[in-house]
């Protein structure tokens, strides 16, 4: 393995460990040591890559959204569906989104701009209903967006709702039904009566997602 | 002042003290040093009315949902928006409730049972959807349960985004603009058409409230 493959491995392992850190036990209550001991790598290997425990926070915020293409609908509602569905389902299975998620919402962490990672959310949201706009598949009335700002703060609601109560196991379910509640007062009903809001939606839009990138 | 009543205003006031510092430095930051020097009480009557820190969060806990009793409607999901609003309007004006909340959410909290603030939540937003329900208020495929946790679930959402961009300035709004995304899923036309889900509706009824407990 060359050795700048070895540093990537490093930093991902490092990431996934303070990820695990950061969601147990909150950003405050984490200490370097503890992802030290979870990473399994030297003191010196960790501060090569990352300057102290807000840098590995940092670094944990931008692993949130990465994720591939998603698969092309044509109804723009269904994509905004598909990118909720896949989160909730991310969320129950990736350390590191689960971690991100837990940053942008602990109130303990203030050193950070807690802002950010909700603007880019609403942002990525408000750009799909817009699409969806032009493609006449809103109601009149829609604001894009107090929609795209609703969406972002229910669906964080909800996954930590759904965290407290029981780790997260009905996550998919209770994305479904929040979906269930909302679309109906957005959306056309030639629209509506099309999209997929299964509460397996997400998983299977994921392993499209996979596929596409082994491509 | 009798002895008694002295011993209820500083307990009042070392709770207000706790909410403060819970609210401003999460739960896991906040120290009983720094909730004894906003007090200005002595650490033996701090210790005469709570035991722990977590003893403080807990007493904070339950002062959340003390509100008298709603004025009637003849909705019973007129009701259930009026509890929304309220809850939303207190939020912004009493710290013992958006400690409380704060507590709720609080991923750092995890030595206290933060599953108890949104089951009594849950339960009382179940309550007034049946009551909806026997009233021939909701549509008829609406689970009572689902929306109910929906509803908590989606609010802490909503109030902790307007929290970390605004410090809740604009909490009326957005619950207003998470009820009229919600209810136009649940209620039959004829009632949806008539609910009061204006931003101000919170702080009208809770107006309201106040003047009937002064009678």
């Amino acid at each position: 393995m060359a050795q700048q493959d070895r540093a990537i491995r490093t930093r991902r392992s490092i990431l996934e460990a303070a990820a695990a850190v950061f969601d147990e036990r909150g950003y405050n209550s984490a200490t370097v040591g503890e992802i030290l001991t979870r990473a399994g790598v030297t003191k010196g290997a960790l501060y090569f890559h990352f300057t102290s425990k807000e840098d590995l926070a940092l670094g944990v915020l931008d692993a949130q959204l990465a994720v591939g293409p998603f698969p092309d609908q044509s109804s723009k509602l269904q994509v905004l569906v598909d990118q909720g569905m896949v989160l909730a389902h991310r969320l129950r299975h990736d350390p590191l989104v689960r971690a991100s998620t837990g940053l942008a919402l602990d109130q303990g962490a203030l050193g950070i701009n807690r802002g950010t990672p909700f603007e880019s959310w609403v942002a990525q949201n408000e750009d799909m209903l817009r699409q969806a706009k032009e493609q006449g598949e809103l109601l009149p009335h829609v604001n894009l967006r107090e929609t795209a700002e609703l969406f972002t703060g229910a669906f964080a609601g909800v996954q930590t709702m759904s965290h407290v109560l029981c780790d997260r196991a009905d996550l998919d379910h209770r994305i479904s039904v929040l979906l269930s509640h909302v679309l109906p007062s957005i959306a056309v009903p030639a629209v509506l009566a099309r999209l997929d809001m299964a509460p397996d939606r997400g998983e299977r839009i994921y392993a499209e997602i996979e596929a596409l990138q082994e491509k």
